[in-house]
Protein backbone atom coordinates (compact mmCIF):
# COMPACT_ATOMS: atom_id res chain seq x y z
CA UNK A 1 0.00 0.00 0.00
CA UNK A 2 2.53 2.03 1.02
CA UNK A 3 3.95 2.12 -2.92
CA UNK A 4 0.75 2.89 -4.12
CA UNK A 5 0.93 6.32 -2.40
CA UNK A 6 3.91 7.09 -3.21
CA UNK A 7 2.63 9.31 -5.40
CA UNK A 8 -0.14 11.84 -2.87
CA UNK A 9 -3.94 11.63 -3.33
CA UNK A 10 -5.43 14.60 -3.06
CA UNK A 11 -7.29 15.96 0.16
CA UNK A 12 -10.96 16.50 -1.76
CA UNK A 13 -10.20 12.87 -3.11
CA UNK A 14 -9.66 11.29 0.21
CA UNK A 15 -12.08 13.11 1.46
CA UNK A 16 -14.47 11.28 -1.13
CA UNK A 17 -13.15 8.28 -0.38
CA UNK A 18 -15.76 7.53 2.06
CA UNK A 19 -18.49 8.05 0.49
CA UNK A 20 -17.68 6.05 -2.45
CA UNK A 21 -17.02 3.13 0.16
CA UNK A 22 -20.46 3.91 1.65
CA UNK A 23 -22.29 3.84 -2.29
CA UNK A 24 -20.34 0.90 -2.55
CA UNK A 25 -21.27 -0.81 0.53
CA UNK A 26 -25.18 -0.19 -0.16
CA UNK A 27 -24.38 -1.76 -3.68
CA UNK A 28 -22.64 -4.84 -2.32
CA UNK A 29 -25.75 -5.31 -0.05
CA UNK A 30 -27.89 -4.97 -2.95
CA UNK A 31 -26.28 -8.10 -4.66
CA UNK A 32 -24.85 -6.02 -7.78
CA UNK A 33 -21.68 -6.89 -8.93
CA UNK A 34 -20.39 -4.16 -10.91
CA UNK A 35 -21.06 -0.55 -11.24
CA UNK A 36 -20.60 1.95 -13.59
CA UNK A 37 -18.29 5.53 -13.31
CA UNK A 38 -21.94 7.22 -13.87
CA UNK A 39 -23.70 5.16 -11.69
CA UNK A 40 -21.12 5.45 -8.82
CA UNK A 41 -21.24 9.46 -9.47
CA UNK A 42 -24.93 9.21 -9.04
CA UNK A 43 -24.70 7.35 -5.95
CA UNK A 44 -22.12 9.39 -4.35
CA UNK A 45 -23.28 12.83 -5.47
CA UNK A 46 -20.56 13.90 -8.00
CA UNK A 47 -19.49 13.45 -11.55
CA UNK A 48 -18.27 10.44 -13.21
CA UNK A 49 -14.94 12.33 -14.36
CA UNK A 50 -14.33 12.79 -11.07
CA UNK A 51 -14.83 9.00 -10.14
CA UNK A 52 -12.56 8.00 -12.42
CA UNK A 53 -9.91 10.07 -11.66
CA UNK A 54 -10.23 10.08 -8.18
CA UNK A 55 -10.08 5.66 -8.42
CA UNK A 56 -6.92 6.42 -10.47
CA UNK A 57 -5.09 7.22 -7.31
CA UNK A 58 -6.05 3.68 -5.78
CA UNK A 59 -4.54 2.56 -9.47
CA UNK A 60 -7.96 1.47 -10.01
CA UNK A 61 -9.64 2.26 -13.72
CA UNK A 62 -12.31 -0.38 -14.10
CA UNK A 63 -13.22 -2.37 -17.60
CA UNK A 64 -14.32 0.06 -20.41
CA UNK A 65 -17.86 -1.16 -21.10
CA UNK A 66 -18.72 -3.24 -17.75
CA UNK A 67 -17.01 -0.66 -15.02
CA UNK A 68 -16.04 -1.87 -11.76
CA UNK A 69 -16.26 -4.96 -9.82
CA UNK A 70 -17.85 -3.74 -6.99
CA UNK A 71 -16.51 -6.22 -4.24
CA UNK A 72 -13.04 -5.63 -5.57
CA UNK A 73 -12.95 -1.75 -5.67
CA UNK A 74 -15.11 -1.64 -2.52
CA UNK A 75 -12.32 -3.93 -0.67
CA UNK A 76 -9.30 -1.80 -2.17
CA UNK A 77 -11.20 1.25 -0.71
CA UNK A 78 -11.77 -0.03 2.62
CA UNK A 79 -8.40 -1.00 2.88
CA UNK A 80 -7.05 2.17 1.93
CA UNK A 81 -8.88 3.90 4.25
CA UNK A 82 -7.71 2.01 7.26
CA UNK A 83 -11.26 0.02 7.47
CA UNK A 84 -9.72 -3.52 7.69
CA UNK A 85 -8.55 -3.08 11.67
CA UNK A 86 -10.72 -1.49 14.15
CA UNK A 87 -10.21 2.33 15.20
CA UNK A 88 -11.00 3.45 19.18
CA UNK A 89 -12.87 6.62 19.81
CA UNK A 90 -12.47 8.73 22.68
CA UNK A 91 -14.58 12.30 22.71
CA UNK A 92 -13.83 15.13 24.94
CA UNK A 93 -16.28 17.55 25.99
CA UNK A 94 -19.58 15.98 26.26
CA UNK A 95 -22.19 19.25 25.99
CA UNK A 96 -24.47 18.82 22.97
CA UNK A 97 -22.26 18.64 20.43
CA UNK A 98 -20.30 15.45 22.68
CA UNK A 99 -23.78 13.60 22.69
CA UNK A 100 -23.97 14.12 19.01
CA UNK A 101 -20.53 12.64 18.56
CA UNK A 102 -21.10 9.89 20.77
CA UNK A 103 -24.80 9.06 19.28
CA UNK A 104 -24.21 9.73 15.35
CA UNK A 105 -21.07 7.47 15.77
CA UNK A 106 -22.67 4.57 17.07
CA UNK A 107 -25.03 4.53 14.68
CA UNK A 108 -23.60 5.40 11.22
CA UNK A 109 -19.79 4.48 11.48
CA UNK A 110 -18.23 1.27 11.31
CA UNK A 111 -15.01 0.33 12.17
CA UNK A 112 -15.22 2.86 15.11
CA UNK A 113 -16.13 2.15 18.28
CA UNK A 114 -16.39 5.05 20.90
CA UNK A 115 -14.12 3.69 23.95
CA UNK A 116 -14.01 6.53 26.18
CA UNK A 117 -15.88 9.80 27.23
CA UNK A 118 -14.33 12.67 29.15
CA UNK A 119 -15.60 15.97 30.92
CA UNK A 120 -14.26 18.26 33.29
CA UNK A 121 -18.10 19.41 35.00
CA UNK A 122 -18.75 17.66 38.12
CA UNK A 123 -22.54 17.44 37.15
CA UNK A 124 -21.46 15.17 33.86
CA UNK A 125 -18.96 12.72 34.98
CA UNK A 126 -20.33 10.05 36.32
CA UNK A 127 -22.96 10.00 34.01
CA UNK A 128 -23.24 7.69 30.92
CA UNK A 129 -24.11 7.58 27.63
CA UNK A 130 -25.42 4.37 25.94
CA UNK A 131 -23.60 2.80 28.58
CA UNK A 132 -20.43 4.28 28.43
CA UNK A 133 -19.72 6.34 31.39
CA UNK A 134 -18.38 9.96 31.32
CA UNK A 135 -14.71 9.64 32.79
CA UNK A 136 -13.03 12.94 34.59
CA UNK A 137 -10.50 14.42 32.13
CA UNK A 138 -7.60 13.10 34.74
CA UNK A 139 -8.38 10.23 33.90
CA UNK A 140 -7.31 10.51 30.59
CA UNK A 141 -3.53 8.82 31.19
CA UNK A 142 -5.24 5.59 31.79
CA UNK A 143 -6.72 4.79 29.00
CA UNK A 144 -4.21 2.06 27.66
CA UNK A 145 -2.83 1.17 24.46
CA UNK A 146 -3.84 4.28 22.20
CA UNK A 147 -1.88 3.43 18.98
CA UNK A 148 -5.12 2.81 17.29
CA UNK A 149 -7.20 5.89 18.95
CA UNK A 150 -8.65 8.69 17.40
CA UNK A 151 -9.34 11.87 19.85
CA UNK A 152 -11.95 14.08 19.12
CA UNK A 153 -12.40 17.25 21.08
CA UNK A 154 -15.65 18.97 21.57
CA UNK A 155 -14.83 20.95 24.18
CA UNK A 156 -15.24 24.99 24.16
CA UNK A 157 -12.52 26.71 22.18
CA UNK A 158 -10.45 28.30 25.74
CA UNK A 159 -10.19 24.64 26.56
CA UNK A 160 -8.67 22.71 23.76
CA UNK A 161 -5.43 23.53 23.30
CA UNK A 162 -5.37 21.82 27.07
CA UNK A 163 -7.20 18.98 25.72
CA UNK A 164 -5.40 18.41 22.73
CA UNK A 165 -2.22 18.68 24.82
CA UNK A 166 -3.20 16.15 27.19
CA UNK A 167 -4.66 13.57 24.26
CA UNK A 168 -1.15 13.62 23.03
CA UNK A 169 0.51 12.99 26.24
CA UNK A 170 -2.04 10.11 26.52
CA UNK A 171 -0.24 9.10 23.13
CA UNK A 172 -2.87 9.79 21.02
CA UNK A 173 -1.76 10.43 17.44
CA UNK A 174 -4.73 11.40 15.26
CA UNK A 175 -7.27 14.08 16.72
CA UNK A 176 -10.38 15.68 15.42
CA UNK A 177 -10.98 18.91 16.53
CA UNK A 178 -14.54 20.32 16.79
CA UNK A 179 -13.10 23.49 18.99
CA UNK A 180 -13.03 26.78 16.75
CA UNK A 181 -9.81 27.77 17.21
CA UNK A 182 -6.48 26.31 15.56
CA UNK A 183 -4.46 24.09 17.62
CA UNK A 184 -0.66 23.80 17.87
CA UNK A 185 0.65 20.34 18.20
CA UNK A 186 4.09 18.58 17.18
CA UNK A 187 4.27 17.29 13.33
CA UNK A 188 3.61 13.87 13.98
CA UNK A 189 0.78 14.34 15.10
CA UNK A 190 -2.24 14.41 12.74
CA UNK A 191 -4.75 17.10 13.74
CA UNK A 192 -8.29 17.42 11.30
CA UNK A 193 -10.55 20.52 12.03
CA UNK A 194 -14.12 20.45 11.74
CA UNK A 195 -15.60 23.80 11.99
CA UNK A 196 -19.01 25.03 11.60
CA UNK A 197 -18.31 28.52 10.73
CA UNK A 198 -15.94 27.74 8.27
CA UNK A 199 -18.54 25.30 6.29
CA UNK A 200 -21.17 28.13 6.87
CA UNK A 201 -18.35 30.59 5.39
CA UNK A 202 -17.56 28.06 2.60
CA UNK A 203 -21.08 27.54 1.63
CA UNK A 204 -21.59 31.85 1.45
CA UNK A 205 -18.20 31.55 -0.85
CA UNK A 206 -20.13 29.73 -3.35
CA UNK A 207 -23.50 31.61 -3.09
CA UNK A 208 -21.35 35.00 -3.55
CA UNK A 209 -19.37 33.18 -6.38
CA UNK A 210 -21.81 31.14 -8.15
CA UNK A 211 -19.40 30.36 -11.50
CA UNK A 212 -17.14 28.94 -8.95
CA UNK A 213 -19.05 25.98 -8.12
CA UNK A 214 -19.81 25.32 -11.98
CA UNK A 215 -17.76 23.35 -14.07
CA UNK A 216 -15.85 20.16 -14.79
CA UNK A 217 -12.55 21.69 -13.16
CA UNK A 218 -11.46 19.30 -10.84
CA UNK A 219 -11.46 19.60 -7.06
CA UNK A 220 -12.93 23.63 -8.19
CA UNK A 221 -16.58 22.21 -7.02
CA UNK A 222 -17.40 21.99 -3.23
CA UNK A 223 -16.81 18.66 -2.17
CA UNK A 224 -19.73 17.10 -1.98
CA UNK B 1 -15.79 40.28 -8.03
CA UNK B 2 -17.02 38.13 -10.24
CA UNK B 3 -14.57 38.72 -13.28
CA UNK B 4 -11.59 38.31 -10.25
CA UNK B 5 -12.67 34.46 -10.27
CA UNK B 6 -12.95 33.69 -14.05
CA UNK B 7 -10.06 31.68 -12.40
CA UNK B 8 -11.86 28.69 -10.30
CA UNK B 9 -10.41 28.64 -6.78
CA UNK B 10 -9.55 25.51 -5.71
CA UNK B 11 -11.84 24.01 -2.47
CA UNK B 12 -9.25 23.80 -0.16
CA UNK B 13 -8.50 27.41 -0.41
CA UNK B 14 -12.33 28.07 0.04
CA UNK B 15 -12.00 26.15 3.00
CA UNK B 16 -9.23 28.04 4.42
CA UNK B 17 -10.70 31.63 3.94
CA UNK B 18 -12.60 31.78 6.63
CA UNK B 19 -9.20 30.73 8.86
CA UNK B 20 -7.47 33.29 7.26
CA UNK B 21 -10.12 35.52 8.09
CA UNK B 22 -10.37 34.68 11.58
CA UNK B 23 -6.35 34.97 11.81
CA UNK B 24 -6.37 38.68 10.57
CA UNK B 25 -9.13 39.94 12.67
CA UNK B 26 -7.56 38.54 15.61
CA UNK B 27 -4.35 40.65 14.09
CA UNK B 28 -6.43 43.43 13.47
CA UNK B 29 -7.86 43.62 16.93
CA UNK B 30 -4.39 43.59 18.25
CA UNK B 31 -3.55 46.50 16.59
CA UNK B 32 -0.93 44.86 14.09
CA UNK B 33 -1.06 46.49 10.71
CA UNK B 34 1.33 44.21 8.74
CA UNK B 35 1.95 40.26 8.70
CA UNK B 36 3.99 38.25 6.44
CA UNK B 37 3.01 35.03 5.19
CA UNK B 38 4.48 33.26 7.55
CA UNK B 39 3.39 34.40 10.66
CA UNK B 40 -0.31 34.41 8.76
CA UNK B 41 0.45 30.56 8.31
CA UNK B 42 1.46 29.83 11.66
CA UNK B 43 -2.00 31.65 13.11
CA UNK B 44 -3.68 29.39 10.29
CA UNK B 45 -2.10 26.57 11.39
CA UNK B 46 -0.87 26.02 7.54
CA UNK B 47 2.38 26.68 6.07
CA UNK B 48 3.96 29.83 4.25
CA UNK B 49 4.01 28.82 0.82
CA UNK B 50 0.11 27.92 0.90
CA UNK B 51 -0.60 31.22 2.16
CA UNK B 52 1.03 33.09 -0.46
CA UNK B 53 -0.64 30.37 -3.28
CA UNK B 54 -4.30 30.62 -1.71
CA UNK B 55 -3.69 34.17 -1.39
CA UNK B 56 -2.82 34.62 -4.92
CA UNK B 57 -5.55 33.15 -6.07
CA UNK B 58 -7.50 36.20 -4.73
CA UNK B 59 -5.10 38.17 -6.66
CA UNK B 60 -3.11 39.67 -3.70
CA UNK B 61 0.75 39.02 -3.55
CA UNK B 62 1.68 41.03 -0.59
CA UNK B 63 4.80 43.52 -0.93
CA UNK B 64 8.43 41.65 -0.79
CA UNK B 65 9.90 42.03 2.76
CA UNK B 66 6.79 43.66 4.27
CA UNK B 67 4.21 41.70 3.56
CA UNK B 68 0.20 41.90 3.76
CA UNK B 69 -2.02 44.91 5.01
CA UNK B 70 -4.04 43.33 7.69
CA UNK B 71 -6.63 45.65 7.30
CA UNK B 72 -6.86 45.92 3.57
CA UNK B 73 -6.64 41.95 3.58
CA UNK B 74 -9.32 41.35 5.67
CA UNK B 75 -12.04 43.45 3.71
CA UNK B 76 -10.97 41.77 0.97
CA UNK B 77 -11.11 38.50 2.58
CA UNK B 78 -14.35 39.12 4.10
CA UNK B 79 -15.61 40.58 0.78
CA UNK B 80 -14.63 37.26 -1.30
CA UNK B 81 -16.82 35.26 2.14
CA UNK B 82 -19.29 37.57 1.63
CA UNK B 83 -19.36 38.58 4.75
CA UNK B 84 -20.11 41.54 3.87
CA UNK B 85 -23.52 41.05 4.18
CA UNK B 86 -25.62 39.31 7.06
CA UNK B 87 -26.80 35.87 6.06
CA UNK B 88 -29.78 34.11 7.66
CA UNK B 89 -29.32 30.63 9.46
CA UNK B 90 -32.17 28.25 9.49
CA UNK B 91 -32.16 24.80 11.79
CA UNK B 92 -34.36 22.09 11.24
CA UNK B 93 -33.83 18.96 13.84
CA UNK B 94 -33.45 20.42 17.41
CA UNK B 95 -31.71 16.97 18.59
CA UNK B 96 -28.23 17.58 20.61
CA UNK B 97 -26.38 18.54 17.22
CA UNK B 98 -29.20 21.29 16.45
CA UNK B 99 -28.52 22.40 19.70
CA UNK B 100 -24.91 22.49 19.32
CA UNK B 101 -25.06 23.94 15.77
CA UNK B 102 -27.75 26.81 17.33
CA UNK B 103 -25.35 27.55 20.58
CA UNK B 104 -21.96 27.35 18.31
CA UNK B 105 -23.41 29.35 15.51
CA UNK B 106 -24.44 32.50 17.95
CA UNK B 107 -21.07 32.15 20.00
CA UNK B 108 -18.13 31.85 17.33
CA UNK B 109 -19.51 33.53 13.71
CA UNK B 110 -19.85 36.24 12.71
CA UNK B 111 -22.47 37.64 10.06
CA UNK B 112 -24.50 34.60 10.20
CA UNK B 113 -27.45 34.95 12.30
CA UNK B 114 -29.84 31.70 13.08
CA UNK B 115 -33.33 32.67 12.67
CA UNK B 116 -35.44 29.92 13.16
CA UNK B 117 -35.42 26.50 14.36
CA UNK B 118 -37.94 23.48 12.89
CA UNK B 119 -38.00 20.35 14.49
CA UNK B 120 -41.49 17.32 14.16
CA UNK B 121 -41.23 16.10 17.61
CA UNK B 122 -44.49 17.83 19.51
CA UNK B 123 -42.20 17.89 22.90
CA UNK B 124 -39.73 20.22 21.16
CA UNK B 125 -42.29 22.32 18.95
CA UNK B 126 -42.71 25.41 21.29
CA UNK B 127 -39.65 24.75 23.05
CA UNK B 128 -37.10 27.74 22.67
CA UNK B 129 -33.07 27.51 22.42
CA UNK B 130 -31.59 30.72 23.69
CA UNK B 131 -34.73 32.60 23.10
CA UNK B 132 -35.81 31.60 19.99
CA UNK B 133 -39.17 28.91 19.14
CA UNK B 134 -38.83 25.74 17.37
CA UNK B 135 -41.73 25.81 15.19
CA UNK B 136 -43.12 22.78 13.76
CA UNK B 137 -41.42 21.65 10.26
CA UNK B 138 -44.82 22.42 8.26
CA UNK B 139 -44.23 26.42 9.10
CA UNK B 140 -41.39 26.25 6.95
CA UNK B 141 -43.17 27.70 3.93
CA UNK B 142 -44.06 30.92 6.34
CA UNK B 143 -39.87 31.76 6.19
CA UNK B 144 -40.50 34.98 3.96
CA UNK B 145 -37.15 36.12 2.04
CA UNK B 146 -35.03 33.32 2.00
CA UNK B 147 -32.54 34.70 -0.30
CA UNK B 148 -29.64 35.02 1.63
CA UNK B 149 -31.19 31.92 3.59
CA UNK B 150 -28.61 29.12 4.62
CA UNK B 151 -30.71 25.61 5.40
CA UNK B 152 -28.56 23.41 8.19
CA UNK B 153 -29.89 19.71 8.00
CA UNK B 154 -29.42 18.15 11.20
CA UNK B 155 -32.26 15.64 10.99
CA UNK B 156 -31.98 11.84 11.32
CA UNK B 157 -30.56 10.48 8.01
CA UNK B 158 -33.99 9.04 7.48
CA UNK B 159 -35.75 12.34 7.00
CA UNK B 160 -33.31 14.03 5.36
CA UNK B 161 -33.86 14.16 2.09
CA UNK B 162 -37.86 15.21 2.88
CA UNK B 163 -36.04 17.99 4.82
CA UNK B 164 -34.04 19.35 1.96
CA UNK B 165 -36.60 19.00 -0.61
CA UNK B 166 -39.11 21.65 2.19
CA UNK B 167 -36.12 23.67 2.78
CA UNK B 168 -35.81 23.87 -1.52
CA UNK B 169 -39.53 24.79 -1.76
CA UNK B 170 -39.36 27.14 0.54
CA UNK B 171 -36.66 28.63 -1.69
CA UNK B 172 -33.61 28.39 0.53
CA UNK B 173 -30.63 27.73 -1.96
CA UNK B 174 -28.06 26.89 0.21
CA UNK B 175 -28.04 23.87 2.31
CA UNK B 176 -24.98 22.10 4.88
CA UNK B 177 -26.18 18.68 5.67
CA UNK B 178 -25.30 16.94 8.26
CA UNK B 179 -27.37 14.05 8.06
CA UNK B 180 -25.50 11.33 6.93
CA UNK B 181 -26.56 10.92 3.59
CA UNK B 182 -26.35 12.13 -0.19
CA UNK B 183 -28.93 14.11 -1.03
CA UNK B 184 -30.35 14.99 -4.31
CA UNK B 185 -31.38 18.53 -5.05
CA UNK B 186 -31.72 20.67 -8.23
CA UNK B 187 -27.84 21.72 -9.54
CA UNK B 188 -29.00 25.17 -8.48
CA UNK B 189 -29.15 24.23 -5.15
CA UNK B 190 -25.86 24.55 -2.96
CA UNK B 191 -25.24 21.71 -1.02
CA UNK B 192 -22.15 20.65 1.37
CA UNK B 193 -22.33 17.86 3.30
CA UNK B 194 -20.65 17.39 6.81
CA UNK B 195 -20.14 13.90 8.14
CA UNK B 196 -18.73 12.71 11.55
CA UNK B 197 -17.77 9.51 9.68
CA UNK B 198 -16.24 11.10 6.31
CA UNK B 199 -14.02 12.75 8.82
CA UNK B 200 -13.01 9.95 10.63
CA UNK B 201 -11.96 7.87 7.76
CA UNK B 202 -10.40 11.15 6.18
CA UNK B 203 -8.51 10.96 9.36
CA UNK B 204 -7.79 7.63 9.40
CA UNK B 205 -6.67 7.55 6.05
CA UNK B 206 -3.43 9.76 7.02
CA UNK B 207 -2.98 7.48 10.11
CA UNK B 208 -2.68 4.40 7.46
CA UNK B 209 -0.85 6.69 4.62
CA UNK B 210 1.56 8.82 6.86
CA UNK B 211 3.61 9.43 3.53
CA UNK B 212 0.42 11.22 2.40
CA UNK B 213 0.11 13.93 4.74
CA UNK B 214 3.97 15.24 4.86
CA UNK B 215 5.66 17.52 2.40
CA UNK B 216 5.14 20.37 0.28
CA UNK B 217 2.90 19.71 -2.38
CA UNK B 218 -0.17 21.54 -2.55
CA UNK B 219 -3.60 20.28 -1.26
CA UNK B 220 -2.22 17.08 -0.84
CA UNK B 221 -2.14 17.71 3.17
CA UNK B 222 -4.73 17.63 5.04
CA UNK B 223 -7.29 20.24 5.07
CA UNK B 224 -6.18 21.86 8.27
Amino acid sequence: MVERFARRIPEPTVVRLPVYQRALRELAEGGIATVSSAELADAAGVNAAKVRKDLSHLGTYGTPGTGYDVNYLLGQVRRELGLDREWQVVIVGMGNLGHALAHSQRFSTQNFRTVALFDVDPLKVGEDVDGLPIHHLSELNSLGDTSRAIGVIACPAAAAQDVCNRLVEAGVGAILNFAPTILAAAPTVLLRHVDFAVELQALAFYVVHPEASAGPEEDSQPVL
